[in-house]
């Protein structure tokens, strides 16, 4: 078997990775052309060429663990340099507005989630309850991209957006602790209580204080021998953000955009920017594709599935639209159907409550119907996010 | 367990790897700045910081396939950034010297290695023979990172080095090829020869076509509707040879490096140099920290073993930079000794070689002696390096 590395055209583990990132990249950026000629979101067909090089088409790429890691890195550098556009400023000052728009984002999709699956035959109220949790994520990633490439990650929708996003994922993570003790049998309350405080606290600490931890720290950085310092020391930010935001149980890309924040004013006039959108430019296909690899297209074999998967989609997309949409109406009707459609994809965060709705409940037919919510969903926003903005560009 | 996930510092995959990427980074970067402080070359410092956080000492990083595959993919950005300042006219220059550099660095370290293992009592011809594969081993990764970071990537020397480098993978992969034929019994002289021709061809031909077929399609390309069309098609060009490279049996890094040469000369006035090294900037610290890893101190801790490492480590550096040296000469004696001490480093290059060795002869032992041999060679280099190199500056 080793000897067989040493001759032509032999896998190795080092030849497997390397295919299967070059196939990725290829696949994302040849679907990616073809839907921007189409004046398509690009997103939509890098998710697109994921469905098609993964297991579900032609199966020329697997999840595997590497290119699970690289998605994940990719989402953070793309959080992290949105992070780096938006002052904390922008989000205390579009903080009420974005707070109603999370709660009704919370409430109204949950509500809807929860109750379809009641009403229809042969679910329990936990898998009720975990299809709920499920329609309460919002993947702000995929918004994020289509909105940077059309250049209006600092409009004030987009604000409201991001900060929106960021409170949904706090809620969010409250409502699934909440899902998964009742499976379980037993809520400890102390322990929802003290995540809750603690999820609080980090975001509200970090907006507070890290800009200023930052200026202060930024000329010994820049004084700092090695090389690129400022750039290291966003890095080690990041990813000690998102380290941190990940044990307290949110999305670790919410620490990436909160470290992104707390370094936008001092990474102004530095080259950290282009620096870190070259990172995100070769790390986010590996996020789109993954996020597409994900559709088990044989699950639709069923029709009762594919019923329910139908209710279940356009369900999410009217309950996210609407409760959110609602929440922003202060700030006029074009700002909040912005707002409204900006909130629909489900993305990688859906994924991940699917999956431990899975564990839980063991129903593979739910899961399959909660995964396709959150790819469909993700699919289907960008190009209502651009016809929404068109008239900003 | 699952459960468990959603309260506060609990360990899921996400936040496993955002740890280990933050701890890594953070690690390898600490100990950068103190060896640059007290004027010692940054690798060391990061190679040491593998060895104090892995597996060997605290271990609170393991070397996991996500962390191997971040590795792979930073010494690929590392020698594309380089040959992206290295023009196909300067390899065509120096190559006559880097051929019998090249040459001489395989044959008297293979005869040393496979001499004193063959006197040393206990060990059979074959062992012999891979030990003397391993002592073949050039890691230029090690060497391009000490002189980009002082500047002397172009300088004739380091033209020299590099090519011999390609050279030494090539003629290193039939030498482990033919080692390995034997140790399994039988001896594919067919294979063999396919290998070679299939390396040799793959290497010329995208150090004389390549530029040209870049330049062509350059403007194409700028013309795609994607953002960073250039970066994304560097990407794809990168990865796509790094794995033919890689699929033929060569270092995928000799892939990497060929596509950095291939767009060297169409990557002027863009911004590819500063994006490929931001890129390059954040996955280094992983490849240097991953060697550090590799080594075992336990096995140290047999007097035999100790006294074998060290006959080995002062044989390997002084016969690479003898031979080396000895190929260089004609280009005076202060630059044969400057390629000299650059082709001594075996890093990843020559661990990949005793893996082979392991599989094929289960002498854990000797295992651990070419690791130490590879790690070691890595480690005392780069002061060597910036000594030859020095007045340079």
């Amino acid at each position: 078997m080793i000897g067989s590395n040493l001759f032509i055209f032999a896998m190795t583990d080092h030849s497997r990775v390397l295919l299967a990132l070059f196939i990725a990249l290829l696949a994302a950026k040849l679907m990616a052309e073809a839907f921007e000629r189409i004046r398509q979101p690009a997103v939509v067909g890098e998710i697109l060429a994921g469905i098609i090089i993964g297991p579900a088409v032609l199966g020329w790429v697997q999840p595997t663990e590497v290119l699970e890691a690289l998605a994940e890195i990719g989402v953070i550098f793309l959080l992290f340099t949105v992070g780096l556009e938006t002052r904390p400023g922008d989000i205390f000052r579009v903080g009420p507005t974005a707070l109603i728009t999370a709660v009704l984002g919370v409430i109204v999709p949950f509500i809807a989630g929860w109750g379809l699956l009641s009403l229809w035959p042969g679910y329990s109220w936990i898998e009720a309850t975990f299809l709920g949790a499920a329609m309460v994520a919002t993947s702000v990633g995929i918004t994020a991209r289509v909105l940077s490439a059309m250049g209006l990650i600092s409009s004030e929708a987009s604000q409201v957006i991001l900060a929106a996003a960021v409170i949904d994922d706090v809620i969010g993570l409250l409502v699934l602790a909440v899902a998964s003790s009742l499976a379980s049998g037993q809520v400890n309350y102390f322990h929802i209580a003290l995540t809750a405080a603690l999820a609080i606290a980090f975001a509200l600490l970090t907006i507070t204080l890290g800009s200023r931890v930052v200026k202060r720290v930024k000329q010994p950085v820049r004084d700092l021998k090695i090389d690129h310092s400022l750039l290291i020391f966003a890095l080690i930010l990041c990813f000690g953000l998102a380290a941190v935001a990940s044990l307290i149980g949110i999305a670790g890309i919410i620490g990436a955009f909160l470290a992104g924040v707390a370094l936008s004013e001092s990474a102004e006039g530095t080259r950290l920017h282009q620096q870190s959108e070259s990172l995100a430019e070769f790390l986010t296909p590996f996020f789109l594709i993954t996020i597409g690899m994900k559709l088990d297209l044989k699950v639709f074999l069923s029709a009762q599935v594919v019923l329910l998967s139908a209710a279940v989609i356009a369900l999410a997309i009217v309950s996210k639209f609407g409760g959110c949409a609602l929440g922003a109406m202060r700030m006029g009707k074009r700002r909040a159907i912005q707002v409204g459609v900006g909130m629909i994809p489900r993305g990688e965060v859906g994924i991940v409550v699917a999956q431990i709705g899975l564990a839980l409940t063991g129903n593979t037919a739910l899961y399959a119907v909660a995964v396709a919510m959150a790819v469909v969903t993700t699919l289907a926003a960008p190009p209502f996010i651009k016809m929404a903005f068109a008239k900003e560009v």
